[in-house]
């Protein structure tokens, strides 16, 4: 049956003679996780999913969605004269294609020009002005038909001092401005709020996981604005605004005022919303955004922040595993309820905002699947048997922290073994490698995905990611990923002070997952005649579950690496525990 | 003194009002190794090196070259009026700088638009007229100066029929046109000789080392050029043409020829000549030259060929090292008497045509030079102790080789032991690689480098490169190397059929060279779930020296590989071989 929704939207389409509209799965800045306001997509759909872009014509419509969902969307979209498309899939049509076989020359193609960037702005306006049809690219539909929609988020905002961040708001202007004239710019439009809360050094708990206010900012040579709801931001924060002679105006006015500015204008093309950059008539710069890359650079102050983050973290994690381990077989844990013990220990360490991302906890086949999410109620019983893996992390002050472990519950089976030692081999070799200035994570992804490859085997995304300070847990445009994809901003050189995963995992469908992830600093190594080398300093101490391991797989090389991160997590660790707890690190940290 | 010629060129210069001359070492078709013909910085300058620019201005003149030329420039500058520019040291200027801030405003830069590559001149061409300096792309002074010029190669041509080439010239005709269709352009011009020469299926012995004639190309959707010296013309090759619809012309009638095309017109940036890139009036299509991929990706007769060239080679190859090994310290062998003696037990082989480049044969401390060049009477003689480092190959009517094996002669020391046994670790593991379908070169390079780098060292050139077929012995576009240089079209996904060269080395300045090489063909291997695995087949089959292994610093994985070429060393190449030499061989394959 066709929602209410959809046909009061259709009846806007009429009105603005639209044939076709485009709604994406996003809100104005490209985040990766959308507030409740922006799932539009969700709500004239009904799938629930992460990811996917809604199509509507006249008389039918079509979600696109990824093989993650694909059993999702077929059973959220059942009679709602919404057809499915299976992206990657043969035969599948592009939405671009859809579109222009169904409509006919001169006819309209809509969409709100803020959710959608400026890159696949272009790409549809090539493909849709190729088939005769018009774009209409600045059409709110979804205001005039979500009645009850969610509010707009606006949670107060709080300076993130420099004792964190490291850096005040004239330091940070000044870098961005040395960027904005190697790239010949007069202004800078920046619309990522991850961005924008760098430069300003402003945070705010919008969207669940993520601590980062709405806004967006623009620079030129002797001026800074700063776009936000004005009744949310704080007095620190204005004040300091003022010091750095920022501007602070509502979140709108940049639409405005943006037209007024001097040109070249630098801005992403692939993040900057495309009713920004459709709106300029000034010569336009498309370059990734500086920011990404200073952003990317950790500071030393946020570096030493970012170390105690990760020791608290740890504590949290160690005494999760030992409270697991312990339990596991005389009480009753799920997946649900394990993943809230661990919130709650975090909780308990000094400083914790929130968790970084909603807890993966994924035991036996079910941590087979990457995108596995556990539901109260309907998740698995832990029983003293099988793997138990928990993807996690926490945002603090002092930083953000991402871990996964994989947890032996009762006594491991061969396979198991084999799987978890494969992984963790993975793991060091990564861990351990030695590189010259210059390197990009496609280089080295291979250390990690080497031994999966050489058994006809692979894990089906990138090996690592980087991760931001108090901001979003995966963060560009360092990574560790084999393929490289030009519009993810995501395969840079491997510079000092980069924050990086390294997450290789094994996942067998039907029957178990693996996956041990810390994460990493680039720091500098020797420089000698053959250039400067580079290494990886560790960052996450939780000891990985020696009971999944046989060492007889393992080269000498890498049990030694093994037995010296299990040390070092006892080392690092256990003044945060209690005496039970500390004697147990103790016996399990001992080596191989 | 200022030579009679550089007198005679700055004559020219004035004549033509030209206040800086360019003469890069080129020829016409961006060729890697220059016929005499073509070496008028060398004429001009006296330095002899293989690469090097000469700018000469009214009052001075400079010669920039690389760090394997520094000494040597040096040396054959002196008194020259020419200054050294060491090109990557800190304060050497680049050409462009050194052009503009020694000319004036309006003055006049030129060159032989013919021996600049459209790239190299479009960057040229912005920096001068950014400084208000004129550019003459088209100034011949070299020809009016140079008096006593060698001949132009004309060697006579042959046909490289398809027994050998596996394909016929139309065919190739039409697997071109595809590609043009794909990139909508209706004339590509094609200028590498190697090229041109896989296109008509011609060959001829214009170069030392380089089987290929000087020619251009052109091909349109119904018409297809051959741009040759007609009297150098064989008959088999005038008649396939003529089968295939080729007009054969005169080698210049193409600057002509060019101009009347229609347009879009693909061509090379990289590559193209700017005297034909830039006399065009129609739209340009700028992309990697198409053939460049089609040559790579060898055909099934092309591997059947190259297979058997192989197993000839290494007979020559393994007959080398057994005079080597028995005869070493016992008479006089020096590093070119040595080489001779490789060169005539190839010649020794049926349909063998010339080497496929100059030996490299590098003894003791010599092979640290990675460019060293004996010559005779100077060159190093061989004696009981130390390695002996010899890269060489062949160029067969089946196809071409190149390998190198580094000889033990007498007993290894622990040193050299330790390095020999690095290098084939880093050897084996980049050849038994297993990847997935859509691995570049700098995904696989870590595998062999990463051992060096794990110990701070690196060998400062790329892991292996494409080797042609009858061909240049170096072929774009893939290879194995961790950085991307997009204008050397070096960085291509690894396709089924392309060949490989896998050359580690160890070089310690002073003391010793190591390198291993093999060439590989890149095969497909199993296709499931994960996508389409693909790995290496080799082509090389002479033994590696057991003498510099120490086998207690392998893995049981390394040590199995080892065993199995070497047996199968013996399998392919011992029906060459006399008794005797069949007896050595045997024993020197047997397991580590």
């Amino acid at each position: 049956m066709i929602s209410q929704q959809m046909i009061a939207l259709r009846n806007e389409m009429k009105k603005e003679d639209v044939q076709a509209f485009i709604i994406p799965t996003s809100d104005f800045h490209d985040t990766e996780t959308v507030a409740d306001y922006f799932a539009a997509r969700k709500y004239f759909s009904g799938f629930t999913g992460s990811a996917g872009v809604l199509v509507v014509l006249e008389e039918k419509a079509a979600l696109w969605t990824d093989g993650r969902y694909f059993i999702q969307a077929e059973n959220e979209l059942k009679d709602s004269g919404i057809d499915l498309m299976k992206q990657g899939q043969e035969g599948v049509p592009s939405i671009e294609e859809y579109i222009v076989s169904n409509l006919t020359k001169g006819q309209n193609v809509g969409f709100d020009g803020r959710t959608i960037s400026y890159n696949d702005a272009l790409k549809y306006q090539s493909a849709f002005e190729y088939a005769g049809l018009n774009l209409k690219v600045n059409l709110d539909l979804v205001s005039q038909v979500w009645t009850n929609r969610p509010e707009m988020p606006h949670a107060k905002t709080f300076y993130y001092d420099e004792k964190y961040s490291g850096r005040t708001i004239s330091q940070k202007l000044d870098m961005v401005r040395k960027e904005m004239e190697k790239e010949h710019a007069h202004t800078y439009v920046i619309t990522k709020i991850d961005e924008v809360a760098w430069l300003y050094n402003i945070r705010a708990c919008d969207i669940e996981n993520v601590p980062l206010p709405m806004s967006y900012a623009m620079v030129t040579m002797d001026n800074a604005y700063l776009y936000i709801n004005q009744s949310r931001f704080d007095e620190v924060s204005r004040q300091k605004c003022e010091e750095a002679n920022v501007t602070v105006c509502d979140y709108n006015q940049i639409y405005e005022d943006v037209l007024k500015m001097n040109g070249p204008v630098l801005l992403d093309p692939t993040s900057c919303n495309s009713r920004i950059a459709m709106s300029l008539t000034q010569t336009k710069v498309l370059k990734m955004s500086p920011i990404i890359l200073l952003k990317a650079i950790k500071n030393e102050v946020e570096l030493e922040n970012t170390k105690w983050a990760h020791i608290k973290d740890g504590v949290a994690m160690t005494k999760f595993m030992y409270w697991l381990k312990k339990n596991v077989g005389k009480m009753e844990i799920d997946e649900v309820s394990a993943s809230k013990k661990l919130t709650s220990l975090r909780a308990e360490q000094e400083n914790y905002i929130e968790d970084s991302f909603a807890t993966i906890p994924a035991y036996k086949e079910n941590a087979a699947m990457m995108h596995y999410h556990a539901k109260e109620g309907s998740c698995a019983k832990l029983t003293n048997e099988g793997l138990f893996l928990v993807d996690s992390g926490g945002h603090y002050y002092e930083g953000t922290t991402d871990i996964t472990r994989t947890f032996v519950l009762g006594e491991a089976t061969e396979e198991e073994k084999y799987w978890f030692t494969k992984a963790m081999r993975s793991h060091i070799r990564l861990a351990k490698a030695n590189f010259l200035y210059g390197c990009h994570g496609y280089n080295l992804d291979i250390l990690s995905r080497g031994p999966l490859w050489d058994c006809d085997m692979d894990y089906q995304c990138g090996t690592g990611h980087g991760v931001g300070h108090l901001s979003n847990v995966h963060e560009s445009p360092n990574g560790f990923r084999w393929r490289i994809v030009p519009e993810r901003n995501d395969a840079c050189v491997l510079e000092e002070g980069m924050l990086q995963s390294n997450e290789p995992g094994v996942y067998i469908e039907g029957k178990l997952g693996v996956r041990h992830e810390n994460e990493y600093v680039v720091v500098k190594g020797n420089k000698n005649f053959y250039g400067q080398f580079m290494h990886f300093e560790c960052l996450t101490w939780v000891p990985f579950d020696r009971d999944g391991i046989d060492a007889s797989l393992m080269t000498a090389d890498e049990i030694e690496w093994f037995n010296w991160y299990q040390q070092e997590c006892y080392n690092k660790v256990s003044f945060g525990l209690n005496e039970e707890e500390k004697a147990w690190l103790k016996e399990i940290c001992k080596p191989l």
